[in-house]
């Protein structure tokens, strides 16, 4: 099998988490936080440490204030829901996935804020410009993912971090697709909150995400429970992590997203982002070669990451997927990729597209075979056809 | 190392749980639901198994209202702000854990609801006309647990369910000390909303649970994101169970839960109750022959699960707790267990309690050992004084 649907999530992951996951179950499977009285146990360690982990990541100086989530989604929820009050205003884009967009348009549908979506052009390429000319003065918080899912251009975070720390606005990033991948510093770019997936380019298991909450930051909690600590008060504790992280901890997750982060650390973000690009740019470059080929999104962008979207004209996107997984044995993914409003900006809303995304542990031999199949499935769309 | 710290999270899970998900995490490791187009894959139809066996378990007729969550933290969160509007009345018990009560004192404090206790005695025993009394015109919401964490005393929710039903008055059981070690039947017992944990009494990893949805009840979304269905539209789907599972699911969460439920089903809830209940009895009679030991809870009470609370006059619960890890390798956990009202009831806020609680794993042996250890400490408590 070929995978290349790793922006939905990273498959295989590195060896070493498969057994820090295999180890945590076995060895340390008792409950962290519960033990009362006695004294840090081995679990809890290991969990401070993959905070830490974390934190070091995207260099932010608190670890305390990396919070566990069940993914991504649960995190931009958390940090959408927590930051928003009534009336207040929000700026998003077209670029956004459904993680981003559902929430607001929730909000936004009670009547609780007013929501400004900022456009983008036809390779989807966002202009700043456009996105500081939305700003009001009841402009509460900027959402943006730092990566399109879609067409793989890398948002410069940087600048509209600093755009909103100048107006006293928070800003939120959805980094679910550069995390491990793309260099991020919170510090440097000025970014309130930070949303993170651990199955995707961090290359930790499902069911595991972070946000990171910047200092001086206060958000509202989104589930309330048993933290193991103040436990006389029947009210949330203050303190971080605890604040956010209601409930029994997903050990098995946070260990191999330790695990993930190791191996990211030992490989270099720097040698995996180079090696995702090199595969993206071979792809690319196979693809403009064949024929009747509609490649997505503005192909001379230096900064992207290693997603790849495309149709191949007279064949429906679900069509090509299911030929590629059923006759050739690769896995691609077809369809909107929750990204609604990026399809309806490029036209193809009602068509969708396929999608080939690669990880670190993809190669450009595999990246010539789907090519190769491609080609022969647009040289002869007849025998093809379902 | 003796570990009774299971009311918490079971340890060790039965071998199969761990194969589960070492051959889930290393064979469909790709993402779920997330391959547009494509058929159903191995890793979609085995979370459809699985949530087909949390439906048989709890006699659920419909296994697309099963909802996967994080926990049972998660799953009570969604029931209880998914259900409830401005000026509803809540009936809740001092038995609960923070999980229930946190949310709930959270929407009390925010005005948005009216908060009513029922009380418990000085066993720890509730009393359900004192809860029929308290119901009001406007109560929209029952919410109580199936089990205390912390003495054990099983709730008679058939009952509780019957009067919600008569009343009109949705009826939400937080089954994370029950389920897979007590029988529970959503239709017999009239329960509208059930909360599972997955690392309990089901043998489960962290990470993991559930919430059931009885058809009719309808909840707001707690956490709104993409679900490969319907990605479209930038507001959440209707259809169960994605309206409610926002985001790539837990895989290796699902998978170790679903090889929990088979082994429970292979094993006979029945049978572990009874064989739990045999240690609880044998602790409890053993305790009652220590000198200084007070057991706290309803002694005689037929329906229980294995949990037994204590305390040593003359130590805290806590220099008991660490006593038994650090000199003896006994696991059990001291402090409030998140049930601070239950505490308060039976006056030890102060000074906690320390709880042992049995799986299907312990043996009489271990028993004997604690209960052996736990005498010696009575016998000398200067010589183990901290």
């Amino acid at each position: 099998m070929i995978y290349v649907n790793n922006a939905a999530t990273t498959c295989p992951k590195p060896e070493r988490v498969y057994q820090a996951i295999n180890s945590c179950m076995r060895e340390v499977g008792y409950n962290p936080g519960r033990s009362g009285g006695v004294g840090i146990s081995r679990i809890e360690r290991e969990i401070f440490d993959v905070r830490s982990k974390v934190a070091k990541l995207i260099n932010a100086p608190n670890s305390s204030r990396v919070i566990f989530t069940s993914g991504a989604t649960e995190a931009l929820n958390l940090g959408i829901k927590g930051i928003l009050k009534q009336d207040d205003h929000v700026i998003t884009t077209e670029l956004e996935h459904n993680s981003v967009l559902r929430p607001l348009r929730k909000l936004e549908r009670s009547n609780m804020i007013e929501l400004s979506i900022v456009q983008v052009d036809q390779k989807g390429r966002l202009n700043l410009k456009q996105l500081e000319d939305q700003i009001q003065e009841n402009t509460r918080l900027i959402v943006t993912t730092h990566a399109s899912n879609v067409i793989g251009n890398v948002i410069d975070i940087g600048r509209i971090g600093e755009l909103a720390h100048q107006r006293g606005i928070t800003y939120l990033v959805d980094a679910a697709q550069t995390a491990g991948v793309v260099e991020i510093d919170i510090e440097e770019m000025k970014i309130d909150l930070l949303a993170l997936a651990g199955h995707k380019s961090l290359y930790g298991p499902t069911g595991i995400g972070a946000l990171y909450i910047k200092e001086g930051v206060e958000l509202d909690t989104l589930i309330e429970g048993g933290t193991g600590s103040d436990s006389l008060s029947t009210y949330q504790p203050i303190l971080l992590p605890d604040r956010y992280e209601a409930g029994t901890l997903n050990t098995m997750g946070i260990i191999g997203l330790g695990a993930g982060i190791d191996f990211l650390m030992e490989t270099g973000v720097a040698k995996i982002r180079a090696e995702e690009l090199e595969l993206a740019k071979r792809f690319i470059t196979g693809l403009e070669k064949i024929d009747d080929i509609i490649i997505y999104g503005d192909l001379d962008v230096e900064e992207r990451v290693g997603v790849v979207s495309f149709n191949l004209k007279g064949i429906a996107a679900a069509d090509v997927a299911y030929i590629l997984e059923n006759q050739f044995d690769i896995l691609v993914r077809a369809g909107l990729h929750c990204a609604p409003l990026l399809h309806q900006a490029l036209n193809t809303k009602d068509i969708g597209m396929v999608r080939v995304s690669f990880s670190y542990f993809n190669t450009e031999e595999e990246v010539d075979i789907i090519l190769d199949v491609l080609s022969k499935i647009s040289k002869d769309k007849e025998e093809f056809s379902l």
